[in-house]
Order: C-alpha cells, then sequence, then structure tokens
C-alpha cells in the first residue's frame, strides 16, 4: 500500500498522483480527517450558540495571553475580517475584550474575559473528546511521532513567524 | 515541549488545552498546516482559472474511475452543492463529463475527459511541489510512518465507508 512515495523517486522525476495512490498522499488525507474533524465540532458547536470562528478564537486566547489580532487571525487559522465579525459578537457575549497595545495604539490586543473562560471550558470537552476519536487505536509513542512530524511540517510551510 | 498527551493522563481526567499547549495539539497543527497548503495552491491555481473545487475533483478523477456525484462529494471534501457547481463549469469547459449510472439511472457518475487529463497534468507540478516543500526535512520513513497514523485516523473519524 506505501510502496510509493515521492522522495523513493530517482530525483528529478515527479512521481503521478496515480502512482503514490490517493489514500498514500498525506494533503488528502489531512484533509479529509480535517474536513470530518472541523464538520463534527461544527454540529456540536452550533448547539452552543457557537461558530467555527468564535470557537477557535476563543481556544486560543485560553492558552494565548492578549495576542495582537493579526496573531489571533494567525493561530485560529481565520481570515482576518471573519475574525473580526466574530470578534464583535464575542465582545458582545462579554467573552473578550479588545485593548488598544501600550507600545502601538493603532494595533488591538485581544483578552479572554472569565465569562470567555468559563465558556471554553463548556467546549473543551467536545474538542478533547473529538480529538480521542481521531487518535483511537494509536499509541502514545506513535502519536508523539506523528506530532514532531507536524511541527516540522508546520515551520516548513508557514509564513509567519508564529 | 511533548510532555503531556491526552493518553498520560489517569483515566477520567481531561488534560486542559493549555497544559497540552496549542503547538502539541494535533489539530491545531494540521488546521494549520493544510491551511497554509490549500492556500498557497488556491493562489497558484486561480492563475490557472481553477478554484479548489474544480481542482480538487479533477485530481480525484485522474485516478478514480467513474465515481458516483456522493462519492465525487468525499472524495474531494467538497459540499455536495459546490461541488455540483464546479461540475457544471468543469463540463462547460470540456475536461468531465455526467453519464447516468447503467444500474441506477437516477444515480450520476464522473468522467474526466482527455483534455481533462492534460489539464490536471498542468497541475500535479504544482500540488506535488507543495507537497514535497511540506515534507522538507522528513525522511521516507518517518513520512511511511506519518501516513500510515493518518490512515488509521480517518478510518477512526470518516462517516462515510470509503
Amino acid at each position: 500500500m506505501m510502496d510509493k512515495l515521492p522522495s523513493d523517486q530517482p530525483p528529478g522525476t515527479v512521481p503521478k498522483l496515480g502512482e503514490i495512490g490517493l489514500t498514500n498522499f498525506a494533503p488528502y488525507l489531512m484533509n479529509r480527517i480535517m474536513g470530518r474533524y472541523n464538520a463534527s465540532l461544527r454540529d456540536e458547536m452550533a448547539g452552543l450558540g457557537l461558530t467555527t470562528p468564535k470557537m477557535r478564537a476563543l481556544a486560543v486566547l485560553s492558552v494565548i495571553e492578549g495576542p495582537l489580532i493579526r496573531e489571533l487571525a494567525v493561530f485560529s487559522v481565520v481570515e482576518q475580517s471573519t475574525l473580526s465579525r466574530a470578534l464583535d459578537q464575542l465582545a458582545i457575549e462579554g467573552l473578550i475584550r479588545r485593548e488598544a497595545d501600550a507600545a502601538d495604539s493603532r494595533a488591538t490586543r485581544v483578552y479572554i474575559t472569565e465569562a470567555g473562560r468559563a465558556s471554553f471550558e463548556t467546549l473543551w470537552p467536545h474538542m478533547s473528546e473529538a480529538h480521542s476519536r481521531m487518535f483511537r487505536g494509536v499509541s502514545a509513542d506513535e502519536r508523539r511521532a506523528f506530532v514532531g512530524t507536524l511541527q516540522k511540517m508546520l515551520s516548513n510551510i508557514r509564513k509567519h513567524e508564529i
């Protein structure tokens, strides 16, 4: 099943997708898996009145203190215009607050409130459960190696230094 | 950096995201990586007049012969309504053709044409290059293990038997 990978080819030749096989092609598998993971969380979040951008913003803010909006956009993988609308709603609901940066008054930082933290506490078991489901039957060692490879991949392709 | 993973916890406790750490949380890393990969392909495809749904449909059809539309939607990770519009355009451009299924005339199968195959041949080097960039500095063995873990994850979370 996994005979052909691009690096097994002589240099200068590009193996075809049909030679690699769809189910051996990492981007295909990752899009399938994340499509499913994101859809199942989206369905569960809808019941709690939360959209994907709002959920991701809260998740990031629960672990990163006061990022700039553009940093939050990168971490939450949400377009800045979509994120701005999500932050407007989260602010109205009292789950976040925005403050001008101390050093640069044109830049805005975003902070989670106590209510926002409490709201994320009700989401997190759903995210954690979706995560556990994904890794069923995968040992702790295999998972560690997998996450290590992901970290290399992110540093290979990210555009931002965060 | 990777001290805490859910499975290291005593049974019954759910570690917090802050304990795991964002950069050790696989769904976060996978969303970041695929967000970047999909955006960079989208930018390159736009120059060739192709959208993400059209590109994905052609990629799948280049390796799977005559799937049903609903199967193509699963493989290409595109919502069926979005896929239908993409197929309309691809059919007008002569890159695919649709045929009623021989056994069930209400079901439609999709086939790539010779022109569609030629069009995908011009795309594939971009996809292959984005793929190679992602795995820079990752050995063939590590990549094989990584793909093996992805295959387990997909079979854990997929809803469809394909």
